[in-house]
């Protein structure tokens, strides 16, 4: 019962209820949807006080989006294979495996969320979206840096994210490597309208 | 308060009961999301008995896909301009307007929800696809009845609908007409590794 925390050990205890507040986020997520909880369920599934998470977080659309950025970055390191084909490749399956896993679809529906859930979940969105985007420019400018002729990351998001998101929300089949490998395939070979300075 | 109908007038009071349900269902979509409301919240805003809803539609999964049904048959007739690049543009167009309207995004998030709602919910969903599906498709036959080499109806949900949907579900930007004749118009694009036969 003692609030106060050991001073040699600072980040100790608060990783710990980081952790704590995180997984009990995700079970609410994939138990009840989000929309359909409170900070004061993670609290309590947490074994936290409320107090806490407010003076941590602020609000629930902040919670939400620094669970949904730290499984991202968690999930999603970006490939360094020495080729854009390779590490997009790479960056592909790395996604369909992530959103077809146990918690994926709760990601991507909190993903969802968070872009239309009032200012707060607005705001949320974004960040979701630009930590996104970044990682992957980050790939493309590498790639750009090697003399390679890169897609823009809206190119990307359109013709390789966009599809594999759009069937794990809408329930389609299996995503399999000959799919995944076909949208990178498609996306980064040459269309005849394609001219030099077109991006 | 009589409720016996009158006999000359079959359909008409349960035209008129199945067209305040669905505008209930719409308005309770946009205000709450889906799943933070039940048949009896309908009932109410309706103002129609709980037990009407259940004799007509059995369950709440089973009227939301007649609600998104009802929509997508009355927004998107399918376009037949005389050529696959004309009725594709038309479409895209046609489908752009509607997930960017008042009650797109509830219809687009509602889709969503019941692909994923427990087995009633992926029925619904299912039934949804389908539909979709089929009325692509005969747009696709006509192109190919014509002689000209059409995608396949899972090309178009990949390469047009599902970056459209990723960018409203997700709140990036407007659709712009430039954009959405874009993404027909690379689907439309010939590639060097598209050999005969291949879908």
């Amino acid at each position: 019962m003692d609030e106060r925390q050991p001073a040699r050990r600072p980040g100790g205890r608060s990783a710990r209820v980081r952790a704590e507040v995180h997984q009990a986020v995700t079970e609410l997520i994939n138990e009840r949807g989000y929309g359909n909880f409170t900070v004061g369920d993670v609290a309590a599934r947490a074994a936290v006080a409320d107090s806490s998470i407010y003076r941590r977080w602020g609000n629930l659309a902040t919670l939400l989006t620094d669970v949904a950025l730290t499984r991202l970055d968690a999930r999603s390191p970006m490939p360094d294979t020495g080729s854009l084909a390779g590490d997009l490749r790479t960056y592909a399956a790395q996604v369909a495996r992530e959103i077809t896993g146990p918690d994926g679809l709760a990601l991507l529906r909190l993903a969802v969320a968070l872009s239309h859930n009032g200012r707060q979940g607005v705001k949320a969105g974004e960040d979701l979206l630009a930590e996104r985007t970044r990682q992957l420019q980050s790939m493309l400018d590498r790639s750009r840096a090697r003399g390679e002729h890169a897609p823009d990351a809206f190119d990307v998001l359109d013709h390789v994210l966009a599809p594999m998101y759009v069937r794990v929300l809408l329930g389609i089949g299996p995503l399999t490597p000959e799919y995944v490998d076909g949208l990178v395939d498609r996306l980064l070979s040459p269309r005849p309208e394609q001219r030099d300075g077109e991006r």
